[in-house]
C-alpha cells in the first residue's frame, strides 16, 4: 500500500524500519491521545480540547501535523459553520494499534482497585485479546521473532 | 494483573483510560525505539545508543525513566563489569503494540518501491496481520466498538 501522503519532507529516525517511521509519524502522546479520541467521535477542536485537556497550541500543531502525514482530513461540517477533523484510512486502520495500547495498559498500568474505561463490541462485551501470530498460526513472541534488516534478506 | 511497578508519583493525562496511561508510561518515540532495540537483542548502554542514534543525555533519561516505570531491569552483565537492561515481562509484553506499529507503518509509511526491516518467525516468514476481533471473534473496527466510561457500565 502506497503511503496516503508526501513524507518527503520527514527526516525519519531509521528509515528503513517501520517501527520507527510509525513513531515519527504518531509516536507523541498528544497525537495518539487525538487519534484515540477520534476514534471515539470527537471531531471539532472543542472537542479534541475538552477531551484531551491539552493546551490549545500544541492542539493546533499535532492536528495539522495529522493532516499533513494523511491521519486525518479536514471537512466542513454539515452547519457550514465550522472545520471539523475526521480521520482518514491510514487514521482509521491506528485501531489495532489503539486497542493494542489499551490492552496492554489494562495489563500492567492499574492497580487491582483501580477502574478504567473499556472497549466493548456491539454485544456490550470487551474484544478479544491479540495476540501475535506467526505464519502457522502460532503465538509469536519475542523469543520467536527475528527482525531481518531487509525485505529483500527474506 | 497488578502493575509492576508502583505508578504513585505518576501525574496520569487522563487516569481512567488504558490507552492514555500506556502513553504516560511508554508514548514517547524513544522509549518505544528503546523497547523495539531490547526485544531485538540491545543491551547495553552503547548498544542503545547506537541503534537509535538518540544522544546520551536522552537516552540516559529514558532508560532510568523505563526501570523506574517497571519495563526494563538493570543487571549486571556476566563478565561482572557493566550494567545491562533487560526487559520485564511486562516490557515484553509490549510485544504486541510494537508489532501493530510495524504492520501500520508497513502498510503506511513506506511508498512502493521503499525497502524495510521484517520481523519474522522461526520458519523465516513474516507474522500474520494482527486483526482485532469481537468477543464473537469476529473482525472489529472503529465503527463497530464503543469506549465506555467505566468498566462498572457493563
Amino acid at each position: 500500500m502506497s503511503p496516503v501522503a508526501s513524507f518527503d519532507d520527514m527526516a525519519w529516525t531509521d528509515s528503513t524500519c517501520p517501527v520507527a517511521r510509525t513513531l515519527d509519524l504518531v509516536g507523541d502522546r498528544w497525537s495518539l491521545l487525538i487519534v484515540r479520541d477520534a476514534m471515539d467521535g470527537a471531531r471539532s477542536f472543542t472537542d479534541f480540547q475538552q477531551r484531551t485537556g491539552v493546551a490549545r497550541n500544541i492542539l493546533t500543531d499535532r492536528l495539522r501535523r495529522l493532516v499533513d502525514r494523511g491521519l486525518l482530513e479536514r471537512e466542513t461540517a454539515t452547519s457550514g459553520r465550522r472545520q471539523v477533523y475526521v480521520l482518514t484510512d491510514a487514521g482509521r486502520d491506528l485501531f489495532t494499534v489503539i486497542v493494542a495500547m489499551r490492552q496492554w495498559g489494562e495489563r500492567h498500568a492499574f492497580a487491582e482497585h483501580e477502574t478504567h474505561s473499556v472497549l466493548v463490541d456491539e454485544s456490550g462485551l470487551q474484544l478479544a485479546r491479540l495476540c501475535p501470530t506467526d505464519s502457522h498460526g502460532d503465538p509469536a513472541d519475542v523469543g520467536s521473532t527475528t527482525v531481518l534488516r531487509d525485505i529483500r534478506d527474506i
